[in-house]
């Protein structure tokens, strides 16, 4: 990253992310992504210089535009609410709830991600996996930490089946008109992932409602780009300009 | 309620939280209740006296003790944090979380349940059906609410389907060995719902996770009852002692 350009501690920060990305098994989301991030920078998609700035903030609240965001800890009130906009792929989600644990805290984080889920009853790809992760201590340095998508399974995991000819379990994904299929390559030609719940009979519309919730904490609420108005995935002529919520909290 | 004893007060605050169950079509949260409720005050299980007691506070959060919750509003610090035990059903979990749109604000609640969800790989009910509620304001006072059990469907929707002689989609629960079952009878003797998402391979892990993440917030987080050490499903032999989690949390 610091032979593109990268200032050396945003490239340490995320360097931490992807190796705990790997390291918790998300390896789609570890060392794998690299390419990418290099890519981003090469196109000039993601800045290289400039930090983070506070646009607004009170007391237990923050609204960052920047990238790279840790949030802040809020330990004076017992709780912190932060969105970050004008971001990029911040690795796994995980990382940044786990952030709490060091001070025997429960943290939140999720983020929009660019449209590759079809809604319950809906034709088209109009939000992210947009994943939702809850870290909270547990005794003698265990923790409970969730870090999951809101889609039933990722998008490489479509393209696994795919490459290897085998179809894919009913309520993974859909066809161009919104039918859950089990043909991989109709998911991957104009069809989309669908919600974790799979169809509406068994409650798709769930993970959908999850999805949604995460949207509305995060393109929505920081007033950014949203749901099918965040760039395709993997297109690199314009910026992600992706939101991140964190939510630190202390012990009650 | 009060026929049988129930506080003035206390008896509008439950009228109310029913008939929006009934009002948002949430009918087998709303008057259809009632009967579970007078009885609970009849047989003693729930309390008639008294008043919630705030135990431990921070500026944006609380730890309360006792029943009827409306979380308190924190307008000061941006957001607040309470989590409240000994209390029971409360209702829709919407209702709660509903309160914040009144002050322009995001707001959040969930609660544990009584088992009646079977864990990813396991074949004992250890979860609630642990609902995950989140409003948020939207334009010209619309608004965007989720209101949703961690389980696949509720456990009434099975009984529906067993009346009727009917089959239940693969997906809804499973048989008492944990197998994925469509035969309704197999669930409701032994057997239990299973976690939105389904089966382990449509990413049933995924609402096991989310049940989880409620059960952290609620009865863990308050030093209450928690999983399987909450009474069985409308046994009136004990108190629920089930724990609320409230987030109101104001526009950043």
């Amino acid at each position: 990253m610091t032979a593109v350009g990268t200032k050396q501690h945003h490239a340490r920060s995320l360097a931490e992310v992807l190796v705990e990305g790997d390291h918790r098994g998300h390896y789609s989301h570890g060392l794998n992504r690299m390419d990418m991030y290099v890519k981003d920078i090469q196109t000039g998609i993601c800045a290289k210089d400039g930090e983070p700035v506070v646009e607004k903030e009170s007391e237990a609240t923050a609204l960052v535009d920047g990238k790279n965001l840790l949030g802040p800890v809020a330990n004076d009130v017992g709780i912190g609410w932060v969105v970050a906009h004008n971001s990029n792929h911040y690795g796994i989600a995980g990382y940044y709830a786990m952030q709490a644990l060091k001070e025997n805290m429960i943290g939140m984080s999720f983020t929009n991600t660019s449209p590759l889920v079809v809604p319950t009853r809906a034709k088209e790809c109009t939000l992210g996996t947009n994943p939702i992760s809850v870290a909270a201590p547990a005794k003698d340095g265990d923790s409970f930490v969730l870090d999951m998508a809101t889609s039933a399974v990722a998008i490489g995991k479509v393209e696994l089946h795919e490459r290897r000819g085998d179809p894919i379990p009913e309520g993974w994904g859909c066809d161009p008109l919104g039918k859950i299929t089990t043909d991989p390559k109709r998911v991957l030609t104009g069809g989309g992932l669908v919600p974790v719940g799979g169809s509406e009979a068994t409650g798709g519309y769930k993970g959908y409602g999850l999805g949604m919730m995460v949207e509305v904490l995060c393109g929505i609420l920081a007033g950014a780009q949203y749901s099918k108005y965040i760039r395709t995935w993997k297109v690199t002529d314009r910026v992600a300009n992706l939101v991140h919520f964190v939510l630190p909290s202390c012990e009650i």
